[in-house]
């Protein structure tokens, strides 16, 4: 049942995460219409209440506010490219993987098409969409923020807009995103030398989550020594870390587990170390990730 | 002021580690004995109320219960050589980091020279000791858990004994640990390509952070896919982080920021593809990093 004032919405796009947008949208009282290459996948949301448009031109001329959540930048112009003419006028707001780069262009693309747009990101899985904490982030045109605000939040309580230009998101996306494959990739580590003793993984859960509350507490004096590029007052030095190098192979050899993907994480340590930053913080390395910009 | 009935407690190693253990247990009242190689740093401790033992043989013998915080463990019984005989009868409670072998070897040692020890790990740091919610396991002889418990809350309200052997803790410390270095790496690689683009590091701490929360809502899923060896209903697939390697050349294309690093993670990606988990879990990487055991 859909509510009175409530903005009309097009979802285009039903991956697991475009559907999980569509449902919190549908169950807030928008009318809903969704559009997917395989229109099967718009069934049960037909079902819950949307309202399914065969073709992309008519789900985009359904509704003022256009939400994409498909693979890429690409992907989401040459998507809408039969639906140009219906895009004039309306606000398109993007929620996909994507570098700042593709944002740039797929907001100038929205521009001269006469539409306004924002590039958003769900820093979350699916089922946590339209959850009161669920964090989405936004830049670009801040009138279609604001006047879109209240169905926005729709996907997620914690709605924020990062400023006007329309590559911060992808930029921030791309920033926090890149502990996810490392910090995944070092509790695979842990579960294997963990069952290696025939213990479960699961045993290992609660404290692996209390770890990453650990790492958490830490950011906001990384940043500070990161920002300030003051890195004297040392709570983990960068030789710390490079003694835990011995102990990662010591887990190795008595679990079997193999720890090859550490190497150049401990080459980046030993390069902070040898530029003179053995007795500096750890937040050093970031000093030895920075190169100079190369031409893109 | 010493709390009647306190436990009389003796903390050798005074690093940054053991000077807030040692802290811990001065400000709850037991009577304190501190020892260090470096004697100076026993100073600001002896202000508080702690006793300062010059020879580490009388440090021993001060206290039922002896709480060691040095380098490894090779380093704990190097410095506990010329305080055996004061050993006997005494519980050695160790607190440092090193390796399943290491915490076996000095768990026998003890006994070889009548103590009962426990080896511990501190899954935080200085500044959470003594903190309700500050985690600490321990592994070996429980009797030494069940006698002291109270004096080792002191440290931290969290406190685990995770079994009779005496390796487990080592091992859960070096399993759980794995998450460390490479999610901070993670992070500083996001800092130094949010710099890049002329912004703070500290503007990505609260989305870090959230993340981070976001990762920790995962581990109980992958935990179970791990254990059930049944990775057939993904989340988030091996395909869907093998497309996110572009994303990260890009970042490096457009911020300057070495992402090297990554590579042997998009590897082992790769090979759980080709191993055929494909379209499982992301979680099945952890077959890829099983390796056959080799002779340690």
């Amino acid at each position: 049942m859909t509510e009175k004032n409530a903005t009309p919405v097009t979802v285009i796009g039903l991956g697991s995460m475009g559907r999980a947008l569509a449902e919190a949208f549908i169950k807030a009282g928008h009318p809903t219409t969704v559009w997917n290459r395989t229109a099967a996948k718009a069934a049960p949301l037909v079902a819950m209440g949307a309202e399914h448009a065969e073709a992309i031109e008519d789900a985009v001329a359904a509704s003022p506010l256009i939400i994409t959540c498909l693979t890429s930048f690409d992907d989401t112009r040459s998507a809408l490219l039969p639906a140009t003419t219906s895009l004039r006028g309306r606000a398109l707001v993007t929620l996909n993987s994507g570098s700042p780069a593709g944002a740039r262009e797929t907001a100038a693309w929205a521009i001269c098409h006469g539409a306004r747009s924002l590039a958003g990101a769900v820093k979350n899985v699916p089922s946590a969409v339209g959850l009161p904490d669920t964090l989405l982030y936004y830049s670009g045109d801040k009138t279609v923020f604001d006047e879109f605000e209240t169905a926005l939040k729709v996907l997620g309580g914690d709605t924020v807009h990062l400023g006007d230009e329309s590559d911060l998101a992808a930029l921030y996306e791309m920033a926090v995103g890149a502990m996810l494959l490392p910090a995944l990739v070092g509790f695979f580590q842990g579960a294997a030398a963990v069952q290696a003793r025939g213990l479960e993984a699961a045993s290992m859960v609660r404290f692996a989550g209390k770890w990453l509350d650990m790492i958490t507490s830490l950011l906001p004096t990384y940043a500070e020594e990161i920002d300030s590029g003051d890195y004297t007052d040392a709570a983990s030095s960068v030789n710390l870390f490079l003694a835990g190098e011995a102990h990662d192979a010591d887990l190795a050899r008595e679990t079997g587990v193999d720890t090859a993907w550490l190497a150049p994480l401990y080459e980046l340590v030993r390069r902070a170390a040898e530029a003179g930053h053995g007795d500096h913080s750890i937040s050093a390395l970031t000093e030895v990730l920075r190169k100079p910009a190369r031409q893109s």
